[in-house]
């Protein structure tokens, strides 16, 4: 298993520890606060929360979502389409556990990727096949690149829209070619939509708009409502394929924490509320996004445009030759933390997180710009 | 995959959610308070439990956990023998997938055994071998039939103490004894103490007293601190596994939510504290423990002497040939739930979980009596 983000971020952490000074911009942690009422809401739940949560989630809250997206995007959910898990990652985890049970299964990902779906592949002893995103295409995926990686042994497709590295949308055209492709060659499309709200073009539309029983979607409460550390995640799709993950999860993690669950369950007593919310976030990775692109166009640096989610994916500065060795200098020179691009599988890229405070991507921006001669 | 406790326990929440008034007796959740303080620790928590925490779980949390498991047990333990994760069950669940990554791993486990292990094995492609406890030694295990199962493809032996599902304990010099045996024969002994604080006729005896690099200890919030639902579980063990447990758990849920970790990491800032709430719960469960025993005992019912843990495992009447069918009749007439013993690999046993109130313990004997002409 390769070197991990989360393995990075505890080295900053110990240095941050240790009483050193470091921006951190290594992990996609919107540095949004969460919606101002969701206090309220976790303060009722201490006298619920302890005994057990079914597997697969909370009954109510599972219809909530289920009802939730189903108004978003004009198709009809129900409690069984949903699945709640400890964090997007875990749902992500379980899904590949139940695919990858039949051995030699193939997933086809995306390169640049989030690091975690060739790991988690790889633990899981499926093989992975890497379609690849070019930088001359801005890193926008090709269809029928992905189309000719399909075989008899492809269990899942994964599709990370709003991008994580690159920002990039997949277009609502794509979105439905791969939805009808998943369905006529039966793999399942995994479509990570933790980014959902961060939609800055308007480009985004999530593949349940074309749902089909081979359509997964995966969101997440640590982007959505920036809280990472509630460990909380959701996810809509078949419910023959949900029935099974509930039996891996009950004997994985039983379920996700109860507070979390519950907080949520008051929270989407009232959706309005939410709606709010995420336009004042949408609005706040928007500006930052607005900064970033101008900052780096200015300077003359290549970057993939960011459409969506909370990044900006940099090419590093040709007297570099690889993005560790440049990320490993920015951490001691700079004291700032980038993700060096191997990770995602592009070693002549960092990935920037955005969503921090203007004074520290201000900050962060000024001590990158550095090294390409500003 | 066999049926699930989760599974039986969804049933018996959908019969309550559609106005059924059962009496639960299922699983061994306590139903006794958390610590009465813990109320005001979680509430100052919520403006830190927004980021990330560290996969492995919080570096002081940690600390705090091997300071006091040293103590306990007067040994020296450091943060980097502690591994915290999404209840006692995701740790076993990742400490299995690192040990059984080599293919044709053998994990031993006595029955009557938490069902889960067997089911874990299962799903992780490991192979099971069972060593059983019998009947006629009340459910303890055979210290030389454990000796003899063990094999060059042994990578762990799973103990629980106390038990679940029979409350007998490990005796001291047998602990010794696995202890001796896995550093020997090398392979993981697992034991499984989340029923820690339940030790009604003072046999328990913490592996952790005989601790070397083959001997992991798993422990939990839910049934030391009747929090089933906010899934925390924390461990002890080698340095060296628990570095590739982090690796994994970095893929597979990140880390436990933050909300519990940072309330317990306030909880852990005065220990003292704690040991009287224990003490608390000792009391209740050795009441109620006296209070089945004596009733099973005046009825001629045969049973497993329970030493601690929070449940009574039950010969059925004879008129059944099994548990299942036993547990669906009290299940339909008499609207109490318990656990049928196929579930822990004996079909003539069912559970009955002991951490309930008084009034429903009476009940519920009351209601499953009437079954032994009483």
């Amino acid at each position: 298993m390769k070197p991990t983000l989360l393995y990075f971020f505890g080295k900053v952490q110990k240095m941050k520890a240790a009483g050193e000074k470091v921006l951190g911009f290594t992990l996609t942690t919107p540095e949004f606060p969460p919606p101002a009422f969701l206090e309220q809401e976790v303060a009722k739940v201490y006298e619920d929360s302890f005994p057990y949560l079914p597997s697969g989630g909370d009954f109510v809250f599972r219809q909530q979502l289920a009802d939730f997206y189903s108004t978003k995007w004009k198709r009809k959910f129900k409690e069984e389409n949903v699945f709640v898990g400890t964090g997007g990652k875990e749902i992500l985890y379980i899904l590949l556990t139940l695919l990858l049970k039949k051995p030699e299964g193939e997933i086809v990902v995306i390169s640049p990727y989030w690091a975690t779906y060739p790991n988690m592949v790889e633990l899981l002893k499926g093989k992975i096949k890497i379609v690849k995103a070019l930088a001359k295409d801005d890193f926008y995926p090709d269809m029928d690149k992905i189309a000719k990686a399909i075989t008899s042994k492809t269990r899942a497709v994964i599709i990370t829209s709003p991008n994580n590295p690159t920002g990039k949308v997949i277009k609502e055209k794509d979105v439905k070619f791969l939805a009808d492709l998943a369905k006529k060659k039966d793999f399942v499309l995994i479509c990570d939509e933790v980014y959902e709200i961060y939609n800055y073009d308007n480009l985004y539309v999530s593949a349940l708009k074309y749902f089909n029983k081979n359509v997964f979607c995966v969101f997440s409460a640590s982007k959505t409502y920036s809280l990472c550390g509630w460990r909380l995640g959701w996810s809509v799709g078949d419910k023959d394929i949900i029935k099974e993950m509930i039996g891996i999860q009950s004997e994985a993690t039983t379920s996700p924490n109860s507070i979390a669950q519950l907080a949520f369950r008051n929270l989407f007593k009232d959706t309005k509320r939410l709606e709010t919310y995420f336009a004042e976030n949408m609005a706040r990775g928007k500006e930052r996004r607005d900064l970033a692109v101008a900052a780096f166009k200015k300077a003359g640096v290549e970057y993939a445009h960011p459409e969506g989610c909370i990044a900006i994916f940099v090419k590093i500065p040709k007297e570099f030759d690889n993005a560790y060795d440049f990320c490993t200098e920015l951490l001691k020179k700079e004291k700032i933390s980038m993700a060096p691009g191997e990770i995602f599988g592009e070693k002549k890229y960092f990935r920037m997180n955005l969503a921090v405070s203007i004074t520290n991507l201000k900050e962060g921006l000024r001590r990158v710009l550095k090294y390409y001669g500003n």
